[in-house]
């Protein structure tokens, strides 16, 4: 699956020609605050929106950056990916804006729901069981009959070069940040970010936050290396992907911690988060206030970006709603 | 209780120095956009987000002009009003800002969650038997008591100079509007963005929205005169109220139209604008985009601000989330 092409590291003029070759594909996104939870954290919180992003999530930033930066033989191949998540939605929806072909291959078990928005995006999904070996040998057939370009959900350097762009508004459109905090799943999102603040804002101090039921990444930050879970369980859902060398490059040498909350903590830090901010997020983005909630010596006094990864939710099935 | 006071009919420089004096004291709401229901709806849709205010409630422009409208001797009395939606979330909030006192009287039949909010605003609840002779009789009681002003939830020329400041925002935010729409109930809202369009944006054609379950305003609006129902039910339970004089005065003179939605058309609509649009906002709020779903002609190819008036939703039980 192009190895060679992962191993290139993203560079700030890659970040720097995503967000002009994307920015007539995404919304920039808006930063919101609310004072009640300034009081409850005792810092001042910047909750960049990316729950009101195309397609409702971060993601859609890196899709589009592999999208259009296609020549047009390879464009007209299309794109492929394996993702049952907001990585299939993103890629679905950039492929649509460009015209091009956009190939998914998602287990059959994946709710239905979720298909049904990667086919309202125009996607093409194959079915495959849900086994990793199944997966790949689906997604071979896939791409060898349709030549298309695999772009991996986190860990392909357009799609980091495009992540970092979120951060890149945000310090501009808050001046002064002390610090950043996004979920680490894979480590797109957060090592976006240490690409951009790395050169833009080295000041700010960079924090990823990940449930405690699937904390790899903060594990293998203490060990010094990449350590893989198999399949964790977290109301997170899309922080259950394990670091992978390009994203672990970024995250050993630019983050400052990563924290870990429990899932009744990120539960609640959702609900606050609903009930006070009047905003519809997904579950992992709940992850940083929770973490800061229960870290608030580390933040008090400071100005924090808060990223709100994305907004796809069941709204039939709210965690707090369980049992 | 204060007759006289209700007769005065507010003026355009009431609106203007209404918006100076809760300048501070506000949001100045942002107003967010949909592809997907501009798709839909074939109108250019703009959606002024008052459930992003301060109490999450458009209310809170009409409260805080109220209470910083007060001179010394007035304010340190206090302020009173019966209420048990986002006018008392309002009027304690506004209160709180200034340090003085705010009754309110409840039915002790209402939600603890809707007694606890005031409360957590500084309000000081009275509760009275859920009725309306003992309403008036409780609220006369402490008024006589406090000598505090009574701020009516919407038949008050303070209150609606200071919803009038809404629409205001809105024209500034975005030019060239067609059309405004915003839902009934006693007509606070409307009123209001009467009072300021018909000075400020003569040709923009003013449209409200009710729920067919209580629909008095639009049938006042055919009769020519108020009628007021009793008791009616439905889930947009801020628009439950009748129209009073004052706000009759506005409506009768500068609404172009009242159009009604049924209870599953307002929660379709709901649902629809948590799902695409990604934000938290009342049933209340969600019966103009019903309206506009209903009545596509009325709207397609305008261009039409929206306003969501309030984003107070109980999170565990949502309505479409019954039987």
């Amino acid at each position: 699956m192009k190895d060679t092409a992962t191993m290139y590291i993203p560079t700030l003029a890659d970040m720097l020609v995503a967000h002009e070759r994307i920015r007539p594909h995404i919304h920039r996104t808006p930063v919101l605050t609310s004072s009640f939870l300034n009081g409850l954290t005792g810092a001042e919180l910047f909750f960049k929106c990316e729950n009101f992003q195309k397609a409702a999530a971060f993601k859609v930033r890196g899709a589009s950056n592999a999208v259009f930066g296609l020549d047009e033989a390879a464009a007209a191949k299309g794109v492929a990916t394996h993702s049952s998540g907001n990585h299939a939605l993103s890629l679905a929806y950039a492929a649509g804006r460009r015209g091009i072909p956009c190939h998914v291959v998602m287990p059959r078990t994946a709710p239905q729901a979720k298909k049904d928005a990667v086919i309202g995006y125009g996607g093409r999904i194959t079915e495959c069981e849900p086994s990793t070996s199944s997966r790949e040998e689906v997604f071979a057939r896939i791409e060898a009959e349709t030549g298309a370009d695999f772009v991996h959900p986190y860990n392909d350097p357009r799609v980091m070069a495009g992540q970092g762009t979120c951060s890149k508004e945000l310090i501009e459109q808050v001046p002064g940040l002390d610090a950043v905090i996004a979920p680490i799943g894979g480590g797109g999102m957060v090592s976006g970010t240490c690409l951009t603040l790395s050169h833009l804002a080295p000041d700010v101090r960079i924090y990823a936050a990940e449930p405690e039921q699937a904390d790899d990444a903060a594990r293998s930050f203490r060990a010094g290396h990449i350590i893989a879970d198999d399949a964790p369980q977290t109301v997170a859902d899309g922080l259950k992907v394990p670091l992978k060398e390009l994203t672990w490059h970024f995250v050993q040498r630019h983050v400052s911690d990563i924290l870990t909350a429990g899932e009744q903590e990120i539960v609640d830090a959702m609900r606050l988060i609903w009930a006070r901010m009047k905003i519809v997020m997904e579950p992992s983005s709940a992850v940083p206030l929770a973490a800061i909630l229960k870290n608030r010596e580390v933040f008090a006094g400071k100005r924090v970006g808060v990223i709100v990864t994305g907004g796809n939710v069941d709204l039939d099935r709210l965690p707090w709603m369980n049992g």
